[in-house]
């Protein structure tokens, strides 16, 4: 009886020990557990009780923390993997012209609402319900569907706005609006999901076969980017793009460059922000022993995919004879989103060198397709086809190599089976997107509500369509600063302006076109200027209200000397 | 005895299996519990201790782990709410005009600091310390507050500087800094905090009278939709954007477009990532079970609800014959933010339907608001009122019919008294937001601080009141590029340039004003155009360093010759 | 045997009660446990076998979710620390010239993957692996890396891309490229590796001495501000930034304002929303008993240090008399992350009024080293010294005085001693600092390849090295808006167009130089006009494809006229 004894000291020891760390689901434990054991049996009996009861309260909890950190997880995740939609959206904008900001702008947020409106409706239940092996039909908007299943039908629904995203980036500045709905609810609400379900549903039939695209290089970006090279060829090329050569000159394209470099490099940026959420969130789980280990590699490989592409990219367009041999900042950034759709595939289980490599080899593949595509003379003006179909293509095709159960490290049946199924699979992927979009694309072209009109187009939409321009000129003038001192004086400037600050040197530079305009144009161009100059007047003037009572003559004065 | 050695073999293989998965606490776990199984009832006794001790081990570990991951959960979250912060600034930032840009970026992020330190030191001891139900008074700049408590505090800080930072928006290219700085801190450190915890600390009145707004469609963004609205009232709209009406025309406003549409987008695109956080973070817990769930739908709702208003923001606005039939990003965006704030008050709790409802509820609660301030001439630069108050209204009101537990579903007695609470509670938080923002702002005007000089206004309050230009424009001189290909020639070009380089031909076209102004000004402007000169070629000259051996005279010679 | 029977009733109801909640991995425990529980020893014996069973399960379960939660950490803060990357480019970008955006962008990006492949292949076996105190040896290019350190190898690895970042912004606008790679990859992969094993890792020689430099004041902020105070004044100023005194004026720098102050701003936040991220990684795990405090008190000081730090530097610089009495946002926002870089030495222990002092200090050590590098005529364009060197010198000596366990709380020898070693700590990191900066830039100037010539720098690099404009022209040309009202009509615009549409009169003013220069230059400056207005025609005329068979006379016409 003395291990009893002793028992019975642990155990009050420890229940001491225990009670420092506040309990709150069970105040009397301590009371019950030292009360029991007092007999023999009976005691082991009834210890066991008490301890049974404990046990399944941490069980329930442990369970109850699993679920609620595999909501956690696709929550944090998809939050993040939205930033993606930011960083697409702003890759685009900074690659069309002004005039053309606001249409962009437009395109690439409404992705988010669409296609999530799409895929709530309809998609979901296509891609993840109960069916067969390419359909399901339960579930649609989301009616029913368990609570658990929420937080993974959420980030899937924020997965699903890549693809109809990368499509409005190969058709900017020329596509009509409307068509935007149009195939932006099919390929998010129909399209993208069934072929999803086919790749990743437990039960699609080429998973079943040994199709393994772990985070999307095809059933992702190369069907985007197959869409988006079908959409641009029907919609042809923007006008100026591929003039007829001129005299002495080989046919080149004529590049038009987007209005800004810098929103190019912060969508880039925010895009491979976005793309470690994705690729972290695509294993779908957290909970499971192994889960944690799947999702660092799936982030290191994304960061060292986009690493070894955007080297490539970069040094590929320095050195090779064929570009100009500049150090091109778009074309580095455009490789490390390719080698980011390169590492997709098998970024779950690449080994970090051969993630690198992945990446090299999207970095390549992206310059070989932007190079054919120039060639064959489509206009993509985000290259959505050379980044995402040939960096995808590059990624689906090697992952089955390079992989650590793959054909370079095994070299058995199963794995070169597995490059097989891969191979299929691309071949379904293109097939499947031309079978949407030629039909789509070309009915639209047909019934001549594809394009805008030439006018609009040389117009830019953001006044035709929008009536908001981008950076109107109203608000960047800033002639206001400069060119009255005399009224304006300093009486409101902080008292120690008169030391030398040499910004207000530049302030006086701050005059635009009006005055100059107002000296010459009423000899050279007597027709428009009349307009323009009411127009100028207008607008300044109308600054001043004539109720407030205090009176600025001078500026009307200065203006009507000028004129 | 056949169970007790069936026993002694299940049991070492238990360990034997265990022994596999490392447990670094325990080491001689495996002989202990070997060597104890040997006896009968002392052995029952002393493998029970071994097993007690290891149980109270994992115990620990668990809960330990549940609290780490509440504070996990709220850092991670309150960094991704963060972002709202950077949404809200460049929304701002994005219509207002550059004269005033850095104005409103000085704002728009001034307010997480003062703000921050405003929560700190007043405002949690306010809104969630011991206290009665209207005020708190303890652990003012944290003092003595429980590091458990830490995480929440962090949580509610970031949360709180969503109030003002509204109201800066309102009132926008007008008033006068130091105003900003008196208002950041009575609403961020007072007003704000007590009528948070009037809804949603344990005991306060309107909490405990049934009110019901989960995420802050009322306490945060009704509140500060409404002192936008005093506030924008006070100080009167900007000069020139309600005319008195011109010949021939009805009276308009007259719309001052901001400078920077894709700073709106990117500040919404922004603004709906950090609501993601914003929306989870409101759970409060992630360790108790269900909290995962809730935070899923708080987290869907809102992408719904943004969607919902969105589209039917753009819709109305395109469709309806009030607003000139265009397809308006600005007010799809817009619409987007007042379907997230009607969202709020339901989002844990609403089904997803009704949450697309509730979203299309604020997109149409926006575009009214919209045109009756519109119609009332109140100037709103940033529509934050008929965003904020009246989409956070319409989502307060429609909660208790559309959740889960509501009229619409109930229909009993207590989801009607719901309803009644946040009615009652929408007024008690209109009534709070006169009584601290009228005397407020009515007295900083009296004392004549509340708005900057006409003289300022017009001339903008950048070079006034920072001497700091959005875009100076000694930085976009381009004109460097192109007159001087002469010297600059091409020998500091990469060897291929001669080839076809399509921007080059661009270069030469950036010559901004100077030069032209070079040659007309002298005589049409005399008076202040030799200012001008001597400026112009100060700066230009001022980036040749004479004390550098590197001779560039011909800079010089041809804008002599130009003069 | 009533107990025996209570205690069946009791096992029976929480069987069932258990059962409730879904268990996947034991569908047929209630037989096995209620089977069992019907002897007395025998039972005893097997429902304590039974038990043990299970508990293993929970054990292991929890053990692996304690792993993969660790993992889950590292990868949501690196994702949210690569915000920092995005953050620093921006702010770079914000701070030079248009002509060298694209430089200072690919420069700032490029960081994220040249210092990845560094890290990868080089830094982290020097930094983390085994070895003596000073250098590590094993795991080159993650070799045989453990799965389980990868996520902490991941999350060092963004970690070390700040110390290149913060060089490239004090050497922009006039830095080779080429040196870029140099230097990127000796700090990244050798330099700053070494000195983070010395304060780092668990053997490292200073902090076992008693070095305490908990998120990098030292380690990080202040070494890399030393490389780029080297690297600064080996390079030499921009040319124009330090003019010999002009007349009647005293030698005062020419301040040369960046071109986006919005980039600033957008850059600065994005750096506070990654500095959370940054200092919560920091303490390395998140499943040991009282981590979640220590990332809450990481990242609360982190906020609360960049507030100290923002209004001191926004309020020093106001009301100072040295520096205009402005209002200077980027005053402010430096002073922000002056304060961050302060308070990382001792963010995990920090009293919050202590982090808000440390911020203080911070913003205050900014603005002295900026005043100081004027001083001596540095030329230091985005005051990456003065901000990360003295920011961070200022926390990593005031936290030894200021934590909880330091000189002001409890004063004794051993908190003395932290300050020694913190104090000689710094001294090692500006010693090596210089050991690897001076002889790099010195040699490379020596070579001649370390600045790009005269030239270039007057003319920008963005069209000579990269070819690519951040903003080109042409891309801006909006002037096809205004002046063809006749040809383009109203027969595209929506039906209400008619309406009063604010923004139409903006439209006509968007002419931009073409017609200006058309009309004056052909008399003041004949020698270089044909070339331009032969671009000016070309790429107007350019966007016309005369392939597509609608005809656009009057753009042509038109444009003849004027000339």
């Amino acid at each position: 009886m003395e291990a009893v004894s002793n028992l019975v000291n642990n155990v009050s020891n420890l229940v001491a020990n225990v009670s420092n760390f506040s309990q709150p689901y069970d105040e009397n434990r301590e009371e019950r557990a030292s009360v029991v054991i007092g007999g023999n049996e009976a005691m082991l009996i009834e210890f066991n009780a008490a301890l049974l009861a404990d046990f399944r309260h941490v069980e329930r909890t442990l369970f109850a923390l699993q679920r609620n950190l595999d909501d956690f997880y696709f929550v944090t995740l998809t939050a993040i993997t939205f930033a993606m939609q930011c960083g697409f959206a702003f890759m685009e904008v900074g690659l069309v012209r002004t005039k053309n900001t606001t249409n962009i702008l437009l395109k690439g947020t409404i992705d988010a609402f669409v296609g999530c409106l799409s895929y709530w409706l309809f998609g979901y239940a296509i891609a993840w319900s109960q069916g067969n092996s390419f359909v399901g039909w339960h579930h649609w908007a989301f009616a029913n569907l368990p609570p658990e299943k929420y937080s993974e039908a959420f980030y899937q629904m924020i997965f699903t706005n890549t693809a109809a995203t990368i499509v409005s980036g190969a058709v900017a500045e020329r596509l009509n609006l409307p068509c935007y709905f149009v195939y932006g609810t099919l390929l998010s609400g129909f399209a993208y999901p069934a072929l999803s379900r086919w790749g990743w549903y437990e039960g699609g039939w080429l998973k079943q076969m040994g199709f393994r695209d772990f985070g999307g290089s095809g059933l992702v970006h190369m069907f985007s980017g197959a869409c988006a090279l079908v959409a641009a060829i029907i919609i042809g090329p923007r006008v100026g793009r591929f003039d007829p050569p001129r005299q002495g000159e080989a046919s080149h394209g004529q590049h038009i460059p987007g209005h800004s470099l810098p929103f190019v490099g912060l969508g880039a940026l925010l895009l491979i922000f976005g793309f470690l959420g994705f690729n972290a969130a695509s294993q779908l789980s957290l909970s499971k022993p192994g889960d944690g280990i799947v999702i660092t590699y799936a982030t290191l490989n994304t960061l060292l995919g986009a690493s070894g592409g955007a080297l490539t990219a970069l040094f590929l367009n320095r050195f090779l004879p064929f570009w100009g041999n500049y150090w091109s900042y778009l074309t580095m950034m455009n490789g490390s989103v390719a080698g980011m759709a390169a590492i997709c595939a098998g970024c779950d289980s690449l080994p970090s060198w051969a993630a690198v490599l992945s990446g090299i080899l999207g970095g390549i593949a992206f310059i070989v397709g932007r190079a054919i595509l120039e060639k064959l003379e489509v206009d993509d003006p985000v290259d959505g086809f050379a980044i995402h179909f040939c960096g995808g293509l590059a990624g689906l095709l090697s992952a089955p190599f390079l992989i650590r159960e793959g054909i370079l490290f095994k070299g058995d049946a199963i794995s070169a089976v597995g490059f097989g199924c891969n191979l299929l699979g691309a071949v379904v992927i293109i097939c499947w997107a031309v079978i949407w979009c030629l039909p789509m694309f070309a009915i639209l072209r047909w019934a001549g509500v594809l394009r805008i009109p030439l006018e609009m187009e040389l117009a830019g939409m953001d006044a035709a369509k929008h009536n908001e321009l981008s950076y109107p000129v109203s608000a960047w003038q800033e002639d206001q600063h400069g060119f009255d001192n005399k009224i304006l004086g300093n009486n409101w400037m902080p008292p120690h302006t008169k030391m030398h600050s040499p910004l207000s040197a530049n302030l006086t530079l701050r005059r635009r076109d009006s005055h100059v305009i107002d000296s010459t144009c009423p000899a050279s161009c007597p027709s428009t200027e009349p307009a323009l100059l009411r127009s100028v007047s207008t607008l300044n003037l109308g600054e001043v209200n004539p109720a407030l009572d205090v009176s600025v003559p001078v500026l009307t004065t200065k203006r009507s000397t000028a004129l």
